[in-house]
Protein backbone atom coordinates (compact mmCIF):
# COMPACT_ATOMS: atom_id res chain seq x y z
CA UNK A 1 0.00 0.00 0.00
CA UNK A 2 1.06 3.56 -0.86
CA UNK A 3 1.88 6.10 1.79
CA UNK A 4 -0.88 9.47 1.21
CA UNK A 5 1.92 11.32 0.93
CA UNK A 6 3.51 9.31 -2.25
CA UNK A 7 -0.01 9.57 -3.96
CA UNK A 8 -0.22 12.83 -3.53
CA UNK A 9 3.52 13.87 -5.06
CA UNK A 10 2.37 11.77 -8.09
CA UNK A 11 -1.39 12.53 -8.35
CA UNK A 12 -2.13 15.55 -6.94
CA UNK A 13 -4.45 16.57 -3.94
CA UNK A 14 -7.66 15.99 -5.89
CA UNK A 15 -6.90 12.87 -6.42
CA UNK A 16 -9.05 9.16 -4.94
CA UNK A 17 -8.36 5.84 -4.34
CA UNK A 18 -10.69 3.18 -6.15
CA UNK A 19 -11.95 0.72 -4.48
CA UNK A 20 -11.92 -2.75 -6.82
CA UNK A 21 -13.11 -6.04 -5.67
CA UNK A 22 -9.71 -7.93 -6.44
CA UNK A 23 -6.84 -6.00 -7.87
CA UNK A 24 -3.43 -6.30 -6.60
CA UNK A 25 -3.16 -2.76 -7.52
CA UNK A 26 -3.98 0.64 -6.43
CA UNK A 27 -5.90 2.54 -8.78
CA UNK A 28 -6.08 6.04 -8.47
CA UNK A 29 -8.04 8.75 -10.51
CA UNK A 30 -6.48 12.04 -10.76
CA UNK A 31 -7.45 15.55 -12.50
CA UNK A 32 -4.14 16.75 -11.79
CA UNK A 33 -1.22 14.04 -13.14
CA UNK A 34 -0.67 15.02 -16.70
CA UNK A 35 -1.92 13.01 -19.36
CA UNK A 36 0.94 11.05 -21.83
CA UNK A 37 -0.19 11.77 -25.34
CA UNK A 38 0.67 8.96 -26.43
CA UNK A 39 0.31 7.10 -23.50
CA UNK A 40 -3.59 8.39 -24.45
CA UNK A 41 -3.40 7.14 -27.80
CA UNK A 42 -2.85 3.57 -26.89
CA UNK A 43 -5.32 3.53 -24.57
CA UNK A 44 -7.77 4.79 -27.28
CA UNK A 45 -6.26 1.94 -29.54
CA UNK A 46 -7.09 -0.10 -27.13
CA UNK A 47 -11.24 1.01 -26.86
CA UNK A 48 -10.84 0.10 -30.87
CA UNK A 49 -10.83 4.55 -30.94
CA UNK A 50 -10.19 6.00 -34.61
CA UNK A 51 -6.92 7.73 -34.14
CA UNK A 52 -7.00 12.09 -34.14
CA UNK A 53 -3.21 13.60 -34.99
CA UNK A 54 -1.77 14.38 -31.59
CA UNK A 55 -0.82 17.84 -32.57
CA UNK A 56 -4.68 17.87 -32.06
CA UNK A 57 -5.52 15.15 -29.08
CA UNK A 58 -2.50 17.95 -27.60
CA UNK A 59 -4.76 21.13 -28.24
CA UNK A 60 -7.74 19.57 -27.13
CA UNK A 61 -6.87 18.18 -24.17
CA UNK A 62 -5.35 22.29 -23.17
CA UNK A 63 -8.60 23.57 -24.12
CA UNK A 64 -10.65 21.28 -21.77
CA UNK A 65 -12.83 21.98 -18.56
CA UNK A 66 -11.71 18.87 -16.94
CA UNK A 67 -8.87 15.93 -17.94
CA UNK A 68 -9.09 12.78 -15.46
CA UNK A 69 -6.89 10.38 -15.53
CA UNK A 70 -7.33 6.76 -13.71
CA UNK A 71 -3.93 5.09 -13.73
CA UNK A 72 -2.55 2.18 -12.06
CA UNK A 73 -0.18 2.78 -9.41
CA UNK A 74 3.12 2.44 -9.89
CA UNK A 75 5.46 4.65 -7.72
CA UNK A 76 8.35 5.03 -10.78
CA UNK A 77 5.72 4.53 -13.67
CA UNK A 78 1.70 4.89 -13.48
CA UNK A 79 -0.03 3.45 -16.16
CA UNK A 80 -3.12 5.10 -17.52
CA UNK A 81 -6.02 2.91 -17.73
CA UNK A 82 -8.79 4.63 -18.03
CA UNK A 83 -9.68 9.02 -18.95
CA UNK A 84 -12.38 11.32 -19.50
CA UNK A 85 -12.16 14.44 -20.46
CA UNK A 86 -14.84 17.57 -20.31
CA UNK A 87 -15.17 20.68 -22.17
CA UNK A 88 -18.26 23.46 -21.46
CA UNK A 89 -17.96 27.22 -19.39
CA UNK A 90 -17.62 25.21 -16.39
CA UNK A 91 -20.47 27.18 -14.82
CA UNK A 92 -23.98 26.70 -16.88
CA UNK A 93 -23.03 23.62 -18.72
CA UNK A 94 -20.33 20.96 -19.20
CA UNK A 95 -20.11 18.33 -21.92
CA UNK A 96 -18.29 14.65 -20.71
CA UNK A 97 -16.33 13.11 -24.06
CA UNK A 98 -14.09 10.52 -24.32
CA UNK A 99 -14.79 8.09 -21.24
CA UNK A 100 -12.87 5.09 -21.60
CA UNK A 101 -11.89 2.20 -19.31
CA UNK A 102 -8.97 -0.71 -20.68
CA UNK A 103 -10.10 -3.37 -21.66
CA UNK A 104 -8.47 -5.32 -19.25
CA UNK A 105 -9.73 -3.35 -16.42
CA UNK A 106 -13.42 -3.25 -17.80
CA UNK A 107 -16.55 -4.81 -15.43
CA UNK A 108 -14.91 -3.91 -11.86
CA UNK A 109 -16.49 -0.46 -11.68
CA UNK A 110 -13.98 1.64 -12.22
CA UNK A 111 -15.76 3.39 -15.26
CA UNK A 112 -18.43 4.32 -12.41
CA UNK A 113 -16.07 5.38 -10.12
CA UNK A 114 -14.86 7.46 -13.02
CA UNK A 115 -18.09 8.79 -13.67
CA UNK A 116 -18.57 9.72 -10.39
CA UNK A 117 -14.72 11.46 -9.66
CA UNK A 118 -16.13 13.24 -13.00
CA UNK A 119 -19.01 15.10 -11.65
CA UNK A 120 -18.00 15.63 -8.22
CA UNK A 121 -15.24 17.94 -9.81
CA UNK A 122 -18.10 19.42 -11.76
CA UNK A 123 -20.10 19.75 -8.63
CA UNK A 124 -17.41 21.44 -6.81
CA UNK A 125 -16.97 24.10 -9.58
CA UNK A 126 -20.68 24.20 -9.36
CA UNK A 127 -21.78 23.67 -12.66
CA UNK A 128 -25.79 23.48 -13.42
CA UNK A 129 -25.84 21.25 -15.97
CA UNK A 130 -23.51 17.93 -17.14
CA UNK A 131 -24.21 16.35 -20.61
CA UNK A 132 -22.84 13.43 -22.89
CA UNK A 133 -23.83 11.97 -25.99
CA UNK A 134 -23.56 8.30 -25.34
CA UNK A 135 -23.26 5.75 -28.32
CA UNK A 136 -25.81 2.94 -28.68
CA UNK A 137 -23.79 0.40 -26.81
CA UNK A 138 -23.18 2.40 -23.66
CA UNK A 139 -26.16 4.47 -22.81
CA UNK A 140 -27.41 1.62 -20.54
CA UNK A 141 -24.40 2.56 -18.07
CA UNK A 142 -25.03 6.31 -18.26
CA UNK A 143 -28.53 5.46 -17.29
CA UNK A 144 -28.22 3.16 -14.38
CA UNK A 145 -25.54 5.92 -12.95
CA UNK A 146 -28.90 8.04 -12.86
CA UNK A 147 -27.99 10.20 -16.28
CA UNK A 148 -31.58 11.50 -18.07
CA UNK A 149 -31.72 10.59 -21.75
CA UNK A 150 -33.33 13.30 -23.99
CA UNK A 151 -35.00 15.01 -20.69
CA UNK A 152 -38.38 17.67 -21.96
CA UNK A 153 -37.72 15.76 -25.72
CA UNK A 154 -34.48 17.53 -26.53
CA UNK A 155 -32.36 16.08 -29.00
CA UNK A 156 -28.70 16.02 -30.04
CA UNK A 157 -27.63 17.26 -33.71
CA UNK A 158 -24.38 17.36 -35.35
CA UNK A 159 -22.31 18.89 -37.42
CA UNK A 160 -19.53 17.50 -39.24
CA UNK A 161 -16.62 19.53 -40.61
CA UNK A 162 -16.55 18.98 -44.78
CA UNK B 1 -26.01 52.62 -45.47
CA UNK B 2 -23.38 53.14 -42.42
CA UNK B 3 -19.82 53.09 -43.77
CA UNK B 4 -17.34 49.79 -43.42
CA UNK B 5 -15.40 51.81 -41.30
CA UNK B 6 -17.80 52.76 -39.05
CA UNK B 7 -19.10 49.29 -38.84
CA UNK B 8 -16.08 47.92 -37.93
CA UNK B 9 -15.19 49.68 -35.72
CA UNK B 10 -18.36 49.02 -33.67
CA UNK B 11 -18.87 45.31 -34.68
CA UNK B 12 -14.97 44.06 -35.20
CA UNK B 13 -13.11 43.01 -38.32
CA UNK B 14 -15.20 39.74 -38.42
CA UNK B 15 -18.60 41.50 -38.77
CA UNK B 16 -20.70 40.91 -41.53
CA UNK B 17 -23.96 42.37 -42.25
CA UNK B 18 -27.21 40.21 -42.90
CA UNK B 19 -29.41 40.82 -45.90
CA UNK B 20 -32.93 40.81 -44.71
CA UNK B 21 -36.29 41.58 -47.44
CA UNK B 22 -37.39 44.17 -45.93
CA UNK B 23 -35.78 45.91 -42.88
CA UNK B 24 -35.45 49.73 -42.43
CA UNK B 25 -32.86 48.76 -40.04
CA UNK B 26 -28.78 47.07 -40.91
CA UNK B 27 -28.64 43.92 -39.32
CA UNK B 28 -24.94 42.97 -38.24
CA UNK B 29 -23.49 39.65 -37.09
CA UNK B 30 -20.34 40.34 -34.83
CA UNK B 31 -18.42 37.84 -32.63
CA UNK B 32 -16.48 40.65 -31.27
CA UNK B 33 -18.39 43.50 -30.20
CA UNK B 34 -19.02 42.90 -26.45
CA UNK B 35 -22.29 41.51 -25.49
CA UNK B 36 -24.31 43.53 -22.54
CA UNK B 37 -25.35 41.28 -19.90
CA UNK B 38 -28.69 43.24 -19.46
CA UNK B 39 -29.30 43.31 -23.21
CA UNK B 40 -28.67 39.58 -23.20
CA UNK B 41 -31.23 39.05 -20.11
CA UNK B 42 -34.00 40.90 -21.94
CA UNK B 43 -33.48 39.15 -25.12
CA UNK B 44 -33.54 35.80 -23.18
CA UNK B 45 -37.04 36.82 -21.31
CA UNK B 46 -38.35 38.11 -24.27
CA UNK B 47 -37.68 34.48 -25.79
CA UNK B 48 -39.36 33.11 -22.63
CA UNK B 49 -35.96 31.50 -21.36
CA UNK B 50 -35.57 31.05 -17.49
CA UNK B 51 -33.48 33.94 -15.65
CA UNK B 52 -30.03 32.81 -14.63
CA UNK B 53 -28.06 34.90 -12.18
CA UNK B 54 -25.88 37.73 -13.82
CA UNK B 55 -23.10 37.01 -11.78
CA UNK B 56 -23.05 33.43 -13.71
CA UNK B 57 -24.00 34.58 -17.44
CA UNK B 58 -20.81 36.53 -17.16
CA UNK B 59 -18.63 33.54 -15.99
CA UNK B 60 -20.03 31.20 -18.55
CA UNK B 61 -20.02 34.18 -21.28
CA UNK B 62 -16.00 34.74 -20.09
CA UNK B 63 -15.23 30.80 -20.39
CA UNK B 64 -17.13 30.40 -23.74
CA UNK B 65 -15.37 29.60 -26.99
CA UNK B 66 -17.53 32.25 -29.02
CA UNK B 67 -20.34 34.60 -28.01
CA UNK B 68 -21.69 35.96 -31.39
CA UNK B 69 -24.50 39.26 -31.32
CA UNK B 70 -26.95 40.08 -34.10
CA UNK B 71 -27.45 43.73 -33.84
CA UNK B 72 -29.56 46.16 -35.54
CA UNK B 73 -27.37 49.10 -36.26
CA UNK B 74 -27.30 52.11 -34.89
CA UNK B 75 -24.06 54.43 -34.76
CA UNK B 76 -25.08 55.40 -31.30
CA UNK B 77 -26.52 52.63 -29.88
CA UNK B 78 -26.86 49.04 -31.59
CA UNK B 79 -29.91 47.11 -30.09
CA UNK B 80 -29.06 43.02 -28.92
CA UNK B 81 -31.42 41.27 -31.21
CA UNK B 82 -30.20 37.83 -31.48
CA UNK B 83 -27.42 35.34 -29.73
CA UNK B 84 -25.39 32.49 -29.89
CA UNK B 85 -22.45 31.06 -28.01
CA UNK B 86 -20.28 27.49 -28.22
CA UNK B 87 -18.01 26.10 -25.40
CA UNK B 88 -15.81 23.40 -26.68
CA UNK B 89 -12.63 22.60 -27.17
CA UNK B 90 -12.09 24.75 -30.20
CA UNK B 91 -10.12 21.41 -32.20
CA UNK B 92 -12.04 18.72 -31.87
CA UNK B 93 -15.74 19.71 -31.01
CA UNK B 94 -17.67 22.66 -30.10
CA UNK B 95 -21.02 22.74 -28.49
CA UNK B 96 -23.77 25.56 -29.55
CA UNK B 97 -26.15 27.15 -26.64
CA UNK B 98 -28.44 29.70 -26.08
CA UNK B 99 -29.70 30.38 -29.67
CA UNK B 100 -31.70 33.34 -29.55
CA UNK B 101 -33.88 35.60 -32.41
CA UNK B 102 -35.98 38.19 -30.85
CA UNK B 103 -39.34 37.34 -31.87
CA UNK B 104 -39.79 41.07 -33.92
CA UNK B 105 -36.94 39.69 -36.14
CA UNK B 106 -38.21 36.04 -36.36
CA UNK B 107 -39.04 34.87 -39.38
CA UNK B 108 -36.97 36.77 -41.77
CA UNK B 109 -33.80 34.41 -42.14
CA UNK B 110 -31.96 35.61 -39.49
CA UNK B 111 -31.67 32.67 -37.00
CA UNK B 112 -30.72 30.90 -40.43
CA UNK B 113 -27.64 33.66 -40.91
CA UNK B 114 -26.31 33.48 -37.41
CA UNK B 115 -26.35 29.68 -37.34
CA UNK B 116 -24.27 29.93 -41.20
CA UNK B 117 -21.63 32.61 -39.21
CA UNK B 118 -21.74 30.29 -35.88
CA UNK B 119 -20.20 27.60 -38.37
CA UNK B 120 -18.09 29.56 -40.54
CA UNK B 121 -16.12 31.06 -37.17
CA UNK B 122 -15.84 27.53 -35.93
CA UNK B 123 -14.75 26.54 -39.51
CA UNK B 124 -11.80 29.10 -39.31
CA UNK B 125 -10.86 27.68 -35.95
CA UNK B 126 -10.74 23.83 -37.62
CA UNK B 127 -13.19 22.17 -35.35
CA UNK B 128 -13.75 18.64 -36.52
CA UNK B 129 -17.08 18.52 -35.24
CA UNK B 130 -20.27 20.77 -33.62
CA UNK B 131 -22.49 19.55 -31.72
CA UNK B 132 -26.14 20.90 -30.25
CA UNK B 133 -28.86 20.35 -28.17
CA UNK B 134 -32.20 21.03 -29.98
CA UNK B 135 -35.66 21.60 -28.39
CA UNK B 136 -38.41 19.60 -29.90
CA UNK B 137 -39.97 23.16 -31.01
CA UNK B 138 -36.70 23.72 -33.03
CA UNK B 139 -35.48 20.42 -34.21
CA UNK B 140 -36.71 21.13 -37.90
CA UNK B 141 -35.06 24.23 -37.56
CA UNK B 142 -31.44 22.72 -37.53
CA UNK B 143 -32.17 19.51 -39.58
CA UNK B 144 -33.30 21.84 -42.61
CA UNK B 145 -29.93 23.75 -42.13
CA UNK B 146 -27.92 20.57 -42.67
CA UNK B 147 -27.49 19.08 -38.98
CA UNK B 148 -27.50 15.38 -38.83
CA UNK B 149 -30.27 13.82 -36.18
CA UNK B 150 -28.11 12.09 -33.53
CA UNK B 151 -26.04 10.38 -36.41
CA UNK B 152 -24.93 6.48 -35.19
CA UNK B 153 -27.81 6.27 -32.53
CA UNK B 154 -25.92 8.37 -30.47
CA UNK B 155 -28.31 9.91 -28.12
CA UNK B 156 -27.98 12.45 -25.49
CA UNK B 157 -27.81 12.77 -21.90
CA UNK B 158 -28.24 14.74 -18.97
CA UNK B 159 -27.06 15.07 -15.10
CA UNK B 160 -28.62 17.93 -13.10
CA UNK B 161 -26.47 19.32 -10.23
CA UNK B 162 -28.72 18.62 -7.14
C1 LIG C 1 -18.23 2.23 -20.95
C2 LIG C 1 -17.04 1.92 -20.05
C3 LIG C 1 -16.33 3.22 -19.70
C4 LIG C 1 -17.53 1.27 -18.76
O1 LIG C 1 -16.44 1.03 -17.89
P1 LIG C 1 -16.40 -0.22 -16.86
O2 LIG C 1 -15.28 0.04 -15.92
O3 LIG C 1 -16.41 -1.48 -17.59
O4 LIG C 1 -17.81 0.00 -16.14
P2 LIG C 1 -18.18 -0.45 -14.63
O5 LIG C 1 -17.51 -1.74 -14.32
O6 LIG C 1 -17.94 0.67 -13.70
O7 LIG C 1 -19.74 -0.65 -14.81
C5 LIG C 1 -20.67 -0.05 -13.94
C6 LIG C 1 -22.02 -0.65 -14.22
O8 LIG C 1 -22.41 -0.37 -15.58
C7 LIG C 1 -22.61 -1.59 -16.27
N1 LIG C 1 -22.07 -1.42 -17.62
C8 LIG C 1 -20.78 -1.33 -17.98
N2 LIG C 1 -20.67 -1.15 -19.29
C9 LIG C 1 -21.93 -1.15 -19.77
C10 LIG C 1 -22.48 -1.02 -21.07
N3 LIG C 1 -21.71 -0.83 -22.14
N4 LIG C 1 -23.83 -1.05 -21.19
C11 LIG C 1 -24.62 -1.22 -20.11
N5 LIG C 1 -24.13 -1.36 -18.86
C12 LIG C 1 -22.82 -1.31 -18.70
C13 LIG C 1 -21.86 -2.64 -15.50
O9 LIG C 1 -22.42 -3.90 -15.72
C14 LIG C 1 -22.00 -2.16 -14.09
O10 LIG C 1 -23.29 -2.54 -13.61
P3 LIG C 1 -23.52 -2.87 -12.03
O11 LIG C 1 -23.25 -1.56 -11.30
O12 LIG C 1 -24.94 -3.28 -12.00
O13 LIG C 1 -22.52 -3.92 -11.68
C15 LIG C 1 -16.07 0.97 -20.72
O14 LIG C 1 -16.76 -0.20 -21.06
C16 LIG C 1 -15.38 1.48 -21.96
O15 LIG C 1 -14.35 2.15 -21.90
N6 LIG C 1 -15.94 1.17 -23.16
C17 LIG C 1 -15.32 1.51 -24.44
C18 LIG C 1 -15.34 2.99 -24.71
C19 LIG C 1 -16.73 3.59 -24.75
O16 LIG C 1 -17.62 3.08 -25.41
N7 LIG C 1 -16.93 4.72 -24.04
C20 LIG C 1 -18.16 5.45 -23.97
C21 LIG C 1 -18.26 6.45 -25.08
S1 LIG C 1 -19.79 7.32 -25.03
C1 LIG D 1 -35.21 29.20 -33.50
C2 LIG D 1 -34.94 30.63 -33.90
C3 LIG D 1 -33.52 31.01 -33.49
C4 LIG D 1 -35.13 30.78 -35.42
O1 LIG D 1 -34.84 32.12 -35.78
P1 LIG D 1 -35.55 32.83 -37.07
O2 LIG D 1 -34.78 34.04 -37.36
O3 LIG D 1 -36.99 32.95 -36.84
O4 LIG D 1 -35.28 31.70 -38.19
P2 LIG D 1 -35.17 31.96 -39.76
O5 LIG D 1 -36.10 33.03 -40.17
O6 LIG D 1 -33.73 32.15 -40.11
O7 LIG D 1 -35.64 30.56 -40.30
C5 LIG D 1 -34.88 29.80 -41.25
C6 LIG D 1 -35.75 28.68 -41.72
O8 LIG D 1 -36.08 27.83 -40.60
C7 LIG D 1 -37.50 27.79 -40.45
N1 LIG D 1 -37.80 27.82 -39.03
C8 LIG D 1 -37.65 28.85 -38.18
N2 LIG D 1 -37.99 28.49 -36.93
C9 LIG D 1 -38.37 27.19 -37.02
C10 LIG D 1 -38.85 26.25 -36.07
N3 LIG D 1 -38.99 26.56 -34.77
N4 LIG D 1 -39.14 25.01 -36.52
C11 LIG D 1 -38.99 24.68 -37.81
N5 LIG D 1 -38.54 25.53 -38.74
C12 LIG D 1 -38.25 26.78 -38.35
C13 LIG D 1 -38.03 29.00 -41.16
O9 LIG D 1 -39.35 28.78 -41.57
C14 LIG D 1 -37.09 29.17 -42.30
O10 LIG D 1 -37.42 28.26 -43.32
P3 LIG D 1 -37.14 28.62 -44.89
O11 LIG D 1 -35.61 28.71 -45.01
O12 LIG D 1 -37.71 27.44 -45.59
O13 LIG D 1 -37.81 29.93 -45.12
C15 LIG D 1 -35.94 31.60 -33.23
O14 LIG D 1 -37.23 31.21 -33.57
C16 LIG D 1 -35.85 31.68 -31.73
O15 LIG D 1 -35.07 32.44 -31.19
N6 LIG D 1 -36.68 30.91 -31.02
C17 LIG D 1 -36.75 30.97 -29.56
C18 LIG D 1 -35.53 30.44 -28.88
C19 LIG D 1 -35.24 29.00 -29.20
O16 LIG D 1 -36.11 28.15 -29.15
N7 LIG D 1 -33.97 28.73 -29.54
C20 LIG D 1 -33.47 27.43 -29.86
C21 LIG D 1 -33.03 26.73 -28.63
S1 LIG D 1 -32.44 25.08 -28.98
Amino acid sequence: MASAELLTSLYGDQHRLCPTPNSQHSLVLSREREIDLFELERLCDAVGWSRRPLRRVRKALQHSLLRVGLWRHDPRMPKLVGFARCTGDGVVEATVWDVAVHPLYQGAGLGKQLMVYVLDQLRSMEVDRVSLFADPEVVAFYIAQGWELEPLQRRCAFWYSP
